[in-house]
């Protein structure tokens, strides 16, 4: 295929270092294991479809602590594989001896992608979900593992997963913009006293330092908690994922061209917020019987530890009931780091009259 | 020689994602640029020093933004090699050339271990000094430069450098105490809740977080910015460094065992505060005219963004004017990653009527 970025061969040892080290920490762990709204959701959906696990075999990808193979195994299931690539699979296999599940629970300590089990398994469960559903690209080796270890009929937990994007007001548009300012009226005066003290004229540099700070302050996705209130239009979804058919190509870029209607008078469109949520359905061949939603959306009082992405705008501009936003959106993975993403969006707004504002156009990270 | 951890090869990529990227940062740079106390130092020792740059040929080891490099030509030097592993170096290739120095310094974008020079150099100059002194183990690729491209008459900037240790009180004893007890007693309840709502026993896993944690909050050596007068007894040499002849087995390991007095009536010894200082003397061969020094000491009105590293002592102990602390101390590169430090510190404290006080013994982590 070419030595495209998506298919640049990742060094594991950077991987680790960039990515997994912070899954070592029982202190991450616990962050996951104390979110109620991801704890119920996967709770629920293993109990109260207890047919998926009773005298199955199960496979957990990235098992973490793991909470998910031991609630397997506890709902019924005849051999649970719990696979994790850090250390945290020994407080695992000691976490599993000590709920007395052993003879059921087997974890292995290892790369999903290079681990061998003893046979095929009837239920793939995975928390593999990063902020705005694809960062940390998990769900590429939730893919792999599925394409080698699961059983024709086997299902899915989750079954499937959508992005969700809405337009929104927020102030942290103002902070960002002032703290940017502030970055670079300090690099004025340091060029000032550079060339002042030391003889050396650094203004050569305020080009690239404006960039470092535009990308840092303005153009990285932040991660925040909003309250539904700061919604100014229709929610859309940006992509579906049937996790029983998807592939890795189907998610290495995400394109979507949708449209949301401005549900307030008068207001200021900040920027967008990005989230998610995962149902667990089970399959066509064996449904749910019961049928559990996990979602990331804003909630006025029940929020997650993944927030929601806010892409800002800037500058914010004013925006009317009824206008109508199309936009474009396209999601790829950072060149250097393929855990991390890079979004463009562009965006034309339409009003009632049939007038369209400026449209614009740009470039974010998800870091 | 074995496979000691000293000795592991370094992945160069793992290297680059924990060490090298944030110099890529011009933000990152402009820090080290800020500190006054630093560029003062720097700035003395090239302009105050013109006769070992007039007319000879320097090579600068991680130039980063060029500064020393640009210092050096300016103060005369035939040739300067700068040389910056980091995209860093293109800034710094802009920078030159915006002030008119491209005909004398080069630019060259690689590890210092990889570059081969096209003549040997009269002078080495490098900023390598990481908190406490050693931490980045930078100093290495400096004397690897010095036995590769240093003339045999050559001098090196600075020419020395030392680690002072100090007796100190300290809030932040206090402080980290309350937030270790916090994760805690939030653990517990953690517990507690998972078992009550998702039927599974954690406790198993309180030995291994409280481990993690104790690491965390009371064994990990903290920045700060002391204030003289919480240096309660007399500060000692942990260890002197000549850059013209160490070598690398030399600052692998530091040991040593020194004495200290208490200074202060009925004290509260919290821990010990770590700093550096380097001199600008020239070699024997080719004295400095100006010799400068650059301390990172606790100072009232002039810090600088190394601060000290303070390693504090779990519980206090109370201390009378007069009591001397003999303690061994140890250093030695994390096993995980060599420019990180594992510390030892015992200490024996003994009053003027001759009585010991019970002893105790510590590790720390400098990360
Ligand atoms: N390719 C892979 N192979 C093995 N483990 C992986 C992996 N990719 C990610 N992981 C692990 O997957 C975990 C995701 S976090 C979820 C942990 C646990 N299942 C829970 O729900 O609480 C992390 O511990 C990470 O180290
Ligand atoms: N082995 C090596 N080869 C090349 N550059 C190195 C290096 N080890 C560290 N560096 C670089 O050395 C710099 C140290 S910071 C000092 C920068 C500059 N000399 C100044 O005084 O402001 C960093 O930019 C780092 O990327």
């Amino acid at each position: 295929m070419g030595s495209t970025a998506a298919n640049r061969a990742v060094d594991k040892g950077v991987d680790f270092a960039n990515y997994f080290c912070t899954y070592g920490f029982l202190y991450h762990q616990k962050e996951m294991l104390c979110d109620r709204v991801r704890m119920d959701a996967y709770f629920n959906a293993i109990f109260e479809n207890k047919h998926h696990f009773q005298g199955k075999t199960v496979l957990d990808v990235g098992t973490g602590s793991g909470i998910l193979a031991i609630w397997s195994a506890q709902a019924g299931a005849r051999k649970v594989y719990a696979v994790e690539a850090t250390k945290m699979a020994e407080h695992a296999r000691e976490l599993v001896r000590a709920n007395k599940l052993q003879n059921l629970v087997e974890v292995i300590e290892g790369s999903m992608e290079d681990v061998t089990l003893p046979e095929k398994v009837d239920v793939i469960i995975s928390e593999w979900m990063g902020y705005f559903l694809l960062r940390e690209s998990m769900l590429d080796s939730v893919i792999c593992a599925r394409d080698r270890w699961l059983n024709p009929n086997g299902v899915m937990y989750p079954s499937h997963a959508r992005m969700w994007m809405a337009p929104i007001r927020s102030s942290l548009v103002d902070q960002k913009k002032s703290d940017y300012e502030g970055a670079m009226e300090d690099w004025n005066s340091f060029v000032n006293e550079t060339k002042t003290y030391y003889g050396v004229d650094m203004s050569a540099l305020t080009n690239p330092f404006t960039e470092e700070q535009r990308r840092y302050y303005l153009q990285t996705s932040i991660w925040n908690n909003l309250h539904p209130n700061q919604i100014i239009g229709t929610p859309v979804i940006v992509k579906e994922i049937d996790c029983l058919i998807t592939t890795v190509d189907d998610i290495r870029d995400v394109r979507a061209s949708i449209s949301s209607s401005i549900t307030e008078e008068n207001a200021r469109l900040c920027g967008f917020g990005g989230w998610f949520d995962v149902h667990f359905r089970g399959s066509n061949k064996s449904p749910a019987q019961q049928e559990i939603e996990l979602t990331t959306a804003p909630s006025e009082d029940t929020g997650t530890h993944w927030g929601q992405q806010v892409f800002l705008l800037h500058p914010p501009q004013r925006v009317q009931c009824g206008d109508n936003l199309t936009f474009h959106f396209s999601m790829s993975r950072s060149k250097d780091n393929h855990r991390l993403m890079d979004v463009d969006l562009s965006c034309e707004i339409r009003q009632p009259s049939g007038k369209l504002l400026p449209p614009f156009q740009k470039k974010f990270y998800i870091e």
